[in-house]
Protein backbone atom coordinates (compact mmCIF):
# COMPACT_ATOMS: atom_id res chain seq x y z
CA UNK A 1 0.00 0.00 0.00
CA UNK A 2 1.27 3.48 -0.83
CA UNK A 3 1.72 5.56 1.83
CA UNK A 4 -0.53 9.24 2.16
CA UNK A 5 1.46 11.79 0.41
CA UNK A 6 -1.14 14.30 1.57
CA UNK A 7 1.48 17.52 1.61
CA UNK A 8 1.53 16.70 -2.50
CA UNK A 9 -2.27 17.45 -2.49
CA UNK A 10 -2.43 21.02 -4.34
CA UNK A 11 -5.80 21.62 -2.01
CA UNK A 12 -3.92 20.47 0.87
CA UNK A 13 -0.69 22.37 0.11
CA UNK A 14 -1.64 25.71 -0.68
CA UNK A 15 -3.20 26.05 2.86
CA UNK A 16 -0.77 24.51 4.55
CA UNK A 17 1.93 26.99 3.55
CA UNK A 18 -0.26 29.80 4.85
CA UNK A 19 0.34 28.57 8.19
CA UNK A 20 2.47 30.91 10.71
CA UNK A 21 4.80 27.89 10.98
CA UNK A 22 5.54 27.55 6.90
CA UNK A 23 5.40 31.28 5.88
CA UNK A 24 7.38 32.62 9.08
CA UNK A 25 9.72 29.29 10.01
CA UNK A 26 10.43 28.17 13.08
CA UNK A 27 9.60 31.71 15.06
CA UNK A 28 6.53 31.21 14.10
CA UNK A 29 5.51 28.18 16.07
CA UNK A 30 4.56 28.72 19.59
CA UNK A 31 6.05 25.93 21.44
CA UNK A 32 9.55 26.48 19.09
CA UNK A 33 11.30 28.44 22.06
CA UNK A 34 10.68 25.33 24.01
CA UNK A 35 12.18 22.93 21.31
CA UNK A 36 14.83 25.50 20.71
CA UNK A 37 16.17 25.45 24.51
CA UNK A 38 16.27 21.24 24.47
CA UNK A 39 18.54 21.35 21.65
CA UNK A 40 21.58 20.40 22.77
CA UNK A 41 25.27 22.45 21.29
CA UNK A 42 24.75 21.22 17.42
CA UNK A 43 28.67 22.52 16.77
CA UNK A 44 30.24 19.90 14.40
CA UNK A 45 27.19 17.86 14.28
CA UNK A 46 26.17 15.55 11.81
CA UNK A 47 22.02 15.93 12.22
CA UNK A 48 19.16 13.55 10.48
CA UNK A 49 15.37 16.07 9.97
CA UNK A 50 13.11 13.15 9.88
CA UNK A 51 9.70 15.34 8.72
CA UNK A 52 11.69 18.54 7.34
CA UNK A 53 9.09 20.12 5.34
CA UNK A 54 10.74 22.95 3.78
CA UNK A 55 13.86 22.95 5.62
CA UNK A 56 13.85 25.55 8.19
CA UNK A 57 15.28 23.19 11.09
CA UNK A 58 17.88 21.78 8.59
CA UNK A 59 19.02 25.39 7.58
CA UNK A 60 18.72 26.65 11.22
CA UNK A 61 21.04 23.10 12.73
CA UNK A 62 23.47 24.74 9.76
CA UNK A 63 23.10 28.33 11.38
CA UNK A 64 24.10 27.06 14.85
CA UNK A 65 27.37 25.06 13.27
CA UNK A 66 26.14 21.58 12.36
CA UNK A 67 28.57 19.94 10.05
CA UNK A 68 26.02 18.31 8.07
CA UNK A 69 22.31 18.05 8.09
CA UNK A 70 20.03 15.04 6.20
CA UNK A 71 16.60 16.39 5.79
CA UNK A 72 13.75 13.54 4.42
CA UNK A 73 10.34 14.02 3.65
CA UNK A 74 7.58 12.56 2.16
CA UNK A 75 6.59 15.47 -0.09
CA UNK A 76 7.91 15.92 -3.57
CA UNK A 77 6.73 19.09 -2.97
CA UNK A 78 8.04 19.73 0.34
CA UNK A 79 11.49 18.70 -1.02
CA UNK A 80 11.73 20.79 -4.23
CA UNK A 81 11.03 24.12 -1.83
CA UNK A 82 13.31 23.15 0.99
CA UNK A 83 16.11 22.78 -2.06
CA UNK A 84 14.91 26.12 -3.67
CA UNK A 85 15.33 27.86 -0.08
CA UNK A 86 18.77 26.36 0.81
CA UNK A 87 22.16 27.05 -0.52
CA UNK A 88 24.35 24.61 1.29
CA UNK A 89 26.25 21.80 -0.42
CA UNK A 90 26.19 20.31 4.31
CA UNK A 91 22.46 19.94 3.95
CA UNK A 92 20.82 17.04 1.19
CA UNK A 93 17.21 16.77 1.05
CA UNK A 94 16.13 13.49 0.33
CA UNK A 95 12.24 12.07 -0.50
CA UNK A 96 12.17 9.39 2.09
CA UNK A 97 8.87 7.22 3.19
CA UNK A 98 9.52 7.37 7.33
CA UNK A 99 7.72 3.85 7.01
CA UNK A 100 10.84 2.74 5.15
CA UNK A 101 13.47 5.13 5.71
CA UNK A 102 16.89 2.95 6.33
CA UNK A 103 19.66 5.18 7.89
CA UNK A 104 23.22 4.15 7.75
CA UNK A 105 24.59 2.50 11.73
CA UNK A 106 26.25 5.41 13.97
CA UNK A 107 26.13 8.11 11.29
CA UNK A 108 24.28 11.06 13.10
CA UNK A 109 24.67 12.85 16.35
CA UNK A 110 21.12 14.44 16.70
CA UNK A 111 17.92 13.91 15.39
CA UNK A 112 15.05 15.68 15.10
CA UNK A 113 11.65 15.69 13.93
CA UNK A 114 8.57 18.17 14.24
CA UNK A 115 5.14 17.55 13.73
CA UNK A 116 6.08 14.32 11.60
CA UNK A 117 5.58 11.05 13.72
CA UNK A 118 2.04 11.13 13.78
CA UNK A 119 1.50 10.19 10.27
CA UNK A 120 4.16 7.11 10.71
CA UNK A 121 2.27 3.83 11.31
CA UNK A 122 5.18 1.92 12.58
CA UNK A 123 6.27 3.83 15.63
CA UNK A 124 8.62 1.28 16.72
CA UNK A 125 10.15 0.34 13.59
CA UNK A 126 11.11 4.56 13.07
CA UNK A 127 12.68 4.93 16.77
CA UNK A 128 14.57 1.60 16.23
CA UNK A 129 16.14 3.28 13.08
CA UNK A 130 17.02 6.48 14.52
CA UNK A 131 18.36 4.24 17.66
CA UNK A 132 21.00 2.49 15.60
CA UNK A 133 21.87 6.16 13.27
CA UNK A 134 22.54 7.94 16.20
CA UNK A 135 26.02 7.20 18.01
CA UNK A 136 26.37 7.09 21.58
CA UNK A 137 25.62 9.63 23.65
CA UNK A 138 23.32 11.65 21.48
CA UNK A 139 20.15 12.81 21.52
CA UNK A 140 16.96 12.73 19.87
CA UNK A 141 13.96 15.46 20.03
CA UNK A 142 10.67 15.02 18.56
CA UNK A 143 7.20 17.11 18.54
CA UNK A 144 4.26 14.83 17.83
CA UNK A 145 0.37 15.80 18.48
CA UNK A 146 -0.33 15.44 21.78
CA UNK A 147 -2.19 11.55 22.21
CA UNK A 148 -4.86 13.00 24.64
CA UNK A 149 -5.80 16.00 21.31
CA UNK A 150 -5.45 13.24 18.87
CA UNK A 151 -7.34 10.42 20.10
CA UNK A 152 -10.57 11.11 20.06
CA UNK A 153 -12.59 9.82 16.46
CA UNK A 154 -14.57 12.97 16.45
CA UNK A 155 -12.53 15.57 17.77
CA UNK A 156 -15.33 17.90 19.53
CA UNK A 157 -15.31 21.09 21.93
CA UNK A 158 -18.40 21.79 24.02
CA UNK A 159 -19.87 24.57 25.72
CA UNK A 160 -17.53 26.54 28.25
CA UNK A 161 -16.96 25.55 31.67
CA UNK A 162 -15.00 28.50 33.77
CA UNK A 163 -14.57 30.16 30.97
CA UNK A 164 -12.98 28.45 28.54
CA UNK A 165 -13.94 25.20 25.99
CA UNK A 166 -13.69 21.53 27.36
CA UNK A 167 -12.72 19.13 24.90
CA UNK A 168 -14.52 16.06 24.38
CA UNK A 169 -12.09 13.14 25.06
CA UNK A 170 -13.00 9.78 24.00
CA UNK A 171 -11.36 6.45 22.65
CA UNK A 172 -7.63 7.28 23.95
CA UNK A 173 -6.94 3.82 24.80
CA UNK A 174 -8.03 2.50 21.55
CA UNK A 175 -5.01 3.17 18.76
CA UNK A 176 -4.84 3.24 14.94
CA UNK A 177 -5.65 5.40 12.61
CA UNK A 178 -7.50 8.76 12.81
CA UNK A 179 -8.82 10.78 10.17
CA UNK A 180 -8.63 14.52 10.67
CA UNK A 181 -10.49 17.42 8.77
CA UNK A 182 -7.44 19.36 7.93
CA UNK A 183 -7.29 21.72 4.33
CA UNK A 184 -8.47 18.50 2.78
CA UNK A 185 -11.05 16.25 4.37
CA UNK A 186 -9.59 12.42 5.66
CA UNK A 187 -6.41 13.51 6.49
CA UNK A 188 -4.78 9.91 7.60
CA UNK A 189 -2.64 10.22 11.39
CA UNK A 190 -2.30 7.26 13.76
CA UNK A 191 -2.81 7.55 17.44
CA UNK A 192 -0.74 6.16 20.32
CA UNK A 193 -1.10 6.49 23.92
CA UNK A 194 1.43 7.94 25.67
CA UNK A 195 2.85 4.99 27.22
CA UNK A 196 3.27 2.91 24.04
CA UNK A 197 5.35 6.38 22.67
CA UNK A 198 7.75 6.17 25.83
CA UNK A 199 7.96 2.43 25.88
CA UNK A 200 8.69 2.23 22.53
CA UNK A 201 11.73 4.81 22.95
CA UNK A 202 12.58 3.09 26.31
CA UNK A 203 12.69 -0.73 24.54
CA UNK A 204 14.22 0.79 21.60
CA UNK A 205 17.45 1.85 24.62
CA UNK A 206 16.49 5.63 24.57
CA UNK A 207 16.83 7.05 28.36
CA UNK A 208 14.08 9.56 28.50
CA UNK A 209 15.38 12.90 29.67
CA UNK A 210 12.66 15.68 29.20
CA UNK A 211 9.12 15.87 28.51
CA UNK A 212 7.32 19.21 27.42
CA UNK A 213 3.04 19.26 27.07
CA UNK A 214 2.83 22.19 24.89
CA UNK A 215 -0.46 24.57 26.17
CA UNK A 216 -0.58 27.78 24.40
CA UNK A 217 0.07 30.84 26.85
CA UNK A 218 -1.85 34.01 26.93
CA UNK A 219 0.42 35.85 24.28
CA UNK A 220 0.58 32.81 22.14
CA UNK A 221 -3.71 33.28 22.28
CA UNK A 222 -3.34 36.84 21.25
CA UNK A 223 -0.98 35.82 18.25
CA UNK A 224 -3.43 33.70 17.58
CA UNK A 225 -6.78 33.61 18.58
CA UNK A 226 -7.15 29.84 17.06
CA UNK A 227 -5.48 28.79 20.05
CA UNK A 228 -8.39 30.11 22.19
CA UNK A 229 -10.07 26.75 22.05
CA UNK A 230 -7.35 24.92 23.17
CA UNK A 231 -5.71 26.54 26.56
CA UNK A 232 -7.35 24.38 28.69
CA UNK A 233 -5.50 20.94 27.21
CA UNK A 234 -2.93 20.29 25.48
CA UNK A 235 -1.70 20.29 21.43
CA UNK A 236 1.89 19.09 21.35
CA UNK A 237 4.29 16.78 22.99
CA UNK A 238 8.03 17.26 22.85
CA UNK A 239 10.22 14.76 24.01
CA UNK A 240 13.73 14.44 24.61
CA UNK A 241 15.97 11.45 25.05
CA UNK A 242 19.26 10.27 24.92
CA UNK A 243 20.96 7.28 22.88
CA UNK B 1 -1.82 23.89 57.63
CA UNK B 2 -2.82 20.45 58.90
CA UNK B 3 -3.03 17.38 55.76
CA UNK B 4 -6.42 16.08 54.68
CA UNK B 5 -7.04 12.89 56.44
CA UNK B 6 -9.80 11.72 54.91
CA UNK B 7 -9.33 8.12 55.83
CA UNK B 8 -10.20 8.80 59.44
CA UNK B 9 -13.50 9.95 58.34
CA UNK B 10 -15.78 7.44 59.26
CA UNK B 11 -18.55 8.48 56.49
CA UNK B 12 -15.45 8.06 53.99
CA UNK B 13 -13.85 5.22 55.81
CA UNK B 14 -17.50 3.39 56.10
CA UNK B 15 -17.69 3.52 51.88
CA UNK B 16 -13.85 3.16 51.38
CA UNK B 17 -13.35 -0.38 53.05
CA UNK B 18 -16.62 -1.62 50.77
CA UNK B 19 -14.62 -1.00 47.64
CA UNK B 20 -13.31 -4.74 46.25
CA UNK B 21 -9.94 -3.79 46.15
CA UNK B 22 -9.81 -3.11 50.27
CA UNK B 23 -12.65 -6.51 50.32
CA UNK B 24 -10.22 -8.54 48.18
CA UNK B 25 -7.03 -7.20 49.07
CA UNK B 26 -4.69 -6.80 45.91
CA UNK B 27 -6.68 -9.26 43.27
CA UNK B 28 -9.91 -6.80 43.86
CA UNK B 29 -7.79 -4.56 41.78
CA UNK B 30 -8.24 -4.51 38.34
CA UNK B 31 -5.09 -3.43 37.38
CA UNK B 32 -2.77 -5.65 39.80
CA UNK B 33 -2.06 -8.28 37.69
CA UNK B 34 -0.37 -5.28 35.50
CA UNK B 35 1.74 -3.89 38.27
CA UNK B 36 2.14 -7.65 39.63
CA UNK B 37 4.02 -8.39 36.52
CA UNK B 38 6.47 -5.20 37.29
CA UNK B 39 7.21 -5.83 40.44
CA UNK B 40 11.38 -7.51 40.44
CA UNK B 41 12.09 -10.21 42.32
CA UNK B 42 11.61 -9.05 46.01
CA UNK B 43 13.53 -11.48 47.60
CA UNK B 44 15.52 -10.45 50.73
CA UNK B 45 15.01 -6.75 49.83
CA UNK B 46 13.73 -3.95 51.99
CA UNK B 47 10.42 -2.80 50.68
CA UNK B 48 8.84 0.67 51.66
CA UNK B 49 5.21 0.86 50.96
CA UNK B 50 3.99 4.40 50.78
CA UNK B 51 0.23 4.82 51.50
CA UNK B 52 0.14 1.26 52.91
CA UNK B 53 -3.33 1.36 53.53
CA UNK B 54 -4.71 -1.87 55.07
CA UNK B 55 -1.35 -3.27 54.05
CA UNK B 56 -1.79 -5.75 51.34
CA UNK B 57 0.81 -4.96 49.57
CA UNK B 58 3.06 -5.16 52.77
CA UNK B 59 1.81 -8.19 53.22
CA UNK B 60 2.24 -9.67 49.73
CA UNK B 61 5.76 -8.48 50.02
CA UNK B 62 6.61 -10.19 52.50
CA UNK B 63 5.04 -13.18 50.40
CA UNK B 64 7.65 -12.51 48.23
CA UNK B 65 10.15 -12.91 50.71
CA UNK B 66 11.38 -9.35 51.16
CA UNK B 67 13.34 -9.27 54.22
CA UNK B 68 11.03 -6.53 55.72
CA UNK B 69 8.64 -3.64 54.98
CA UNK B 70 8.32 -0.63 56.58
CA UNK B 71 4.30 0.76 55.31
CA UNK B 72 3.64 4.15 56.40
CA UNK B 73 0.05 5.80 55.40
CA UNK B 74 -1.58 9.01 57.36
CA UNK B 75 -4.88 7.21 58.18
CA UNK B 76 -4.46 6.08 62.05
CA UNK B 77 -7.93 3.97 60.75
CA UNK B 78 -5.57 2.45 58.51
CA UNK B 79 -2.30 1.35 60.28
CA UNK B 80 -4.72 0.60 62.98
CA UNK B 81 -6.53 -1.73 60.83
CA UNK B 82 -3.11 -2.95 59.13
CA UNK B 83 -1.55 -3.97 62.24
CA UNK B 84 -4.85 -6.28 63.02
CA UNK B 85 -3.93 -8.26 60.19
CA UNK B 86 -0.46 -8.72 60.43
CA UNK B 87 1.07 -11.19 62.14
CA UNK B 88 4.70 -10.43 61.19
CA UNK B 89 7.69 -8.41 63.24
CA UNK B 90 8.99 -7.83 59.96
CA UNK B 91 6.82 -5.32 58.71
CA UNK B 92 6.45 -2.27 60.54
CA UNK B 93 3.54 0.21 59.98
CA UNK B 94 4.12 4.11 60.96
CA UNK B 95 1.02 7.02 60.57
CA UNK B 96 3.12 9.51 58.86
CA UNK B 97 2.03 12.39 56.31
CA UNK B 98 3.90 11.85 53.16
CA UNK B 99 4.44 15.44 52.73
CA UNK B 100 6.67 15.20 55.74
CA UNK B 101 8.01 11.89 55.37
CA UNK B 102 11.39 11.55 55.88
CA UNK B 103 13.22 8.38 55.47
CA UNK B 104 16.80 7.17 56.28
CA UNK B 105 19.16 7.16 53.35
CA UNK B 106 19.99 4.41 51.23
CA UNK B 107 17.98 1.98 53.59
CA UNK B 108 15.51 0.29 51.06
CA UNK B 109 15.92 -2.21 47.79
CA UNK B 110 12.31 -1.34 46.50
CA UNK B 111 9.81 1.65 46.43
CA UNK B 112 6.07 0.79 46.20
CA UNK B 113 3.34 3.39 46.43
CA UNK B 114 -0.09 2.27 45.13
CA UNK B 115 -2.82 5.26 44.64
CA UNK B 116 -1.37 7.80 47.14
CA UNK B 117 0.60 10.45 45.33
CA UNK B 118 -2.11 12.30 44.09
CA UNK B 119 -3.06 13.64 47.86
CA UNK B 120 0.66 14.46 48.17
CA UNK B 121 0.90 18.47 47.16
CA UNK B 122 5.09 18.40 46.75
CA UNK B 123 5.53 15.65 44.47
CA UNK B 124 9.16 16.67 44.02
CA UNK B 125 9.51 16.57 47.66
CA UNK B 126 8.44 12.73 47.68
CA UNK B 127 10.42 11.84 44.72
CA UNK B 128 13.64 13.16 46.18
CA UNK B 129 13.37 11.18 49.18
CA UNK B 130 12.29 8.11 47.98
CA UNK B 131 15.19 8.48 45.79
CA UNK B 132 17.64 9.71 48.53
CA UNK B 133 16.57 6.31 50.64
CA UNK B 134 16.64 3.58 47.67
CA UNK B 135 20.07 1.75 47.02
CA UNK B 136 22.11 2.18 43.61
CA UNK B 137 19.77 -0.53 41.38
CA UNK B 138 16.53 0.16 43.23
CA UNK B 139 13.61 0.03 41.55
CA UNK B 140 10.32 2.25 42.27
CA UNK B 141 7.25 1.62 41.19
CA UNK B 142 3.56 3.79 41.78
CA UNK B 143 0.14 4.10 40.41
CA UNK B 144 -1.78 7.27 40.40
CA UNK B 145 -4.82 8.33 39.42
CA UNK B 146 -4.38 9.45 35.17
CA UNK B 147 -3.99 12.75 35.07
CA UNK B 148 -6.29 12.70 32.13
CA UNK B 149 -8.88 11.59 34.36
CA UNK B 150 -8.10 14.09 37.42
CA UNK B 151 -7.26 16.83 35.37
CA UNK B 152 -11.42 18.36 34.81
CA UNK B 153 -12.49 20.65 37.52
CA UNK B 154 -16.28 19.38 37.02
CA UNK B 155 -15.56 15.99 35.48
CA UNK B 156 -18.37 14.35 33.73
CA UNK B 157 -19.42 12.30 31.25
CA UNK B 158 -21.46 13.38 27.47
CA UNK B 159 -23.62 11.26 25.80
CA UNK B 160 -22.62 7.98 23.74
CA UNK B 161 -20.65 8.44 21.15
CA UNK B 162 -19.88 5.06 19.09
CA UNK B 163 -21.36 2.59 21.78
CA UNK B 164 -19.42 4.49 24.60
CA UNK B 165 -19.38 7.50 26.64
CA UNK B 166 -17.13 10.22 26.08
CA UNK B 167 -15.13 12.41 28.70
CA UNK B 168 -15.47 16.13 29.05
CA UNK B 169 -11.46 17.07 29.57
CA UNK B 170 -10.75 20.88 30.20
CA UNK B 171 -7.69 22.45 32.87
CA UNK B 172 -5.36 19.80 32.18
CA UNK B 173 -2.33 22.46 31.90
CA UNK B 174 -3.67 23.99 34.84
CA UNK B 175 -1.98 21.73 37.79
CA UNK B 176 -3.04 22.16 41.67
CA UNK B 177 -5.99 21.29 44.10
CA UNK B 178 -9.08 18.96 43.11
CA UNK B 179 -11.89 18.60 44.53
CA UNK B 180 -14.01 15.43 44.50
CA UNK B 181 -17.20 13.37 45.41
CA UNK B 182 -15.96 10.51 46.77
CA UNK B 183 -17.95 8.86 49.82
CA UNK B 184 -17.28 12.41 51.21
CA UNK B 185 -17.74 16.27 49.47
CA UNK B 186 -14.79 17.63 48.39
CA UNK B 187 -11.96 14.94 48.69
CA UNK B 188 -8.67 17.11 47.71
CA UNK B 189 -6.52 15.89 45.53
CA UNK B 190 -3.51 17.27 43.49
CA UNK B 191 -3.71 17.13 39.99
CA UNK B 192 0.04 17.66 37.58
CA UNK B 193 0.54 16.83 33.98
CA UNK B 194 2.08 13.84 32.91
CA UNK B 195 5.50 15.54 31.84
CA UNK B 196 5.65 17.02 35.66
CA UNK B 197 5.72 13.62 37.23
CA UNK B 198 7.93 12.37 34.56
CA UNK B 199 10.15 14.96 34.87
CA UNK B 200 10.22 15.26 38.33
CA UNK B 201 11.20 11.77 38.64
CA UNK B 202 13.81 12.07 36.23
CA UNK B 203 15.05 15.59 37.87
CA UNK B 204 15.41 13.82 41.03
CA UNK B 205 17.86 11.09 39.28
CA UNK B 206 15.15 8.21 38.70
CA UNK B 207 15.31 6.38 34.95
CA UNK B 208 12.08 5.75 33.43
CA UNK B 209 11.63 2.03 32.57
CA UNK B 210 7.91 1.52 31.77
CA UNK B 211 4.86 3.00 31.70
CA UNK B 212 1.14 1.28 32.11
CA UNK B 213 -2.08 3.67 31.19
CA UNK B 214 -4.70 1.07 32.79
CA UNK B 215 -7.83 1.00 31.11
CA UNK B 216 -10.88 -1.58 32.07
CA UNK B 217 -10.96 -4.80 29.65
CA UNK B 218 -14.45 -5.72 28.38
CA UNK B 219 -13.51 -8.28 31.12
CA UNK B 220 -12.87 -6.16 33.63
CA UNK B 221 -16.24 -4.46 33.13
CA UNK B 222 -18.26 -7.47 33.60
CA UNK B 223 -16.73 -7.94 36.77
CA UNK B 224 -17.63 -4.28 37.80
CA UNK B 225 -20.27 -2.66 35.43
CA UNK B 226 -19.07 0.83 37.01
CA UNK B 227 -16.06 0.38 34.73
CA UNK B 228 -18.18 0.66 31.71
CA UNK B 229 -17.71 4.67 31.63
CA UNK B 230 -14.42 4.71 31.30
CA UNK B 231 -13.51 2.11 28.54
CA UNK B 232 -12.10 5.05 26.61
CA UNK B 233 -10.18 6.53 28.73
CA UNK B 234 -8.06 5.58 31.39
CA UNK B 235 -8.12 5.52 34.59
CA UNK B 236 -4.54 4.89 36.34
CA UNK B 237 -1.23 5.97 35.63
CA UNK B 238 1.16 2.87 36.86
CA UNK B 239 5.02 4.02 36.32
CA UNK B 240 8.35 1.68 36.95
CA UNK B 241 11.36 3.99 37.82
CA UNK B 242 15.41 2.62 38.40
CA UNK B 243 17.21 4.62 40.68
Amino acid sequence: MSPQNIYDNSEFYNGYTQLPRQVYGLDGAPEWPTIRALVPNLNSKRVVDLGCGFGWFSRWAREQRASSVLGVDLSSNMIEKARKETVDDAIEYRIEDMDQLQLPEASFDFAYSALAFHYVKDFQRIVGTVYNSLTPGSHFIFEIEHPMYLASKEPRCVDQEGGHTSYVFNNYTFEGERRRDWFVAGVLKYHRMLSTTLNSLIDAGFTIEHLHEYSPTEDDVAKDTTLDKTLHHTLWLIIKARR
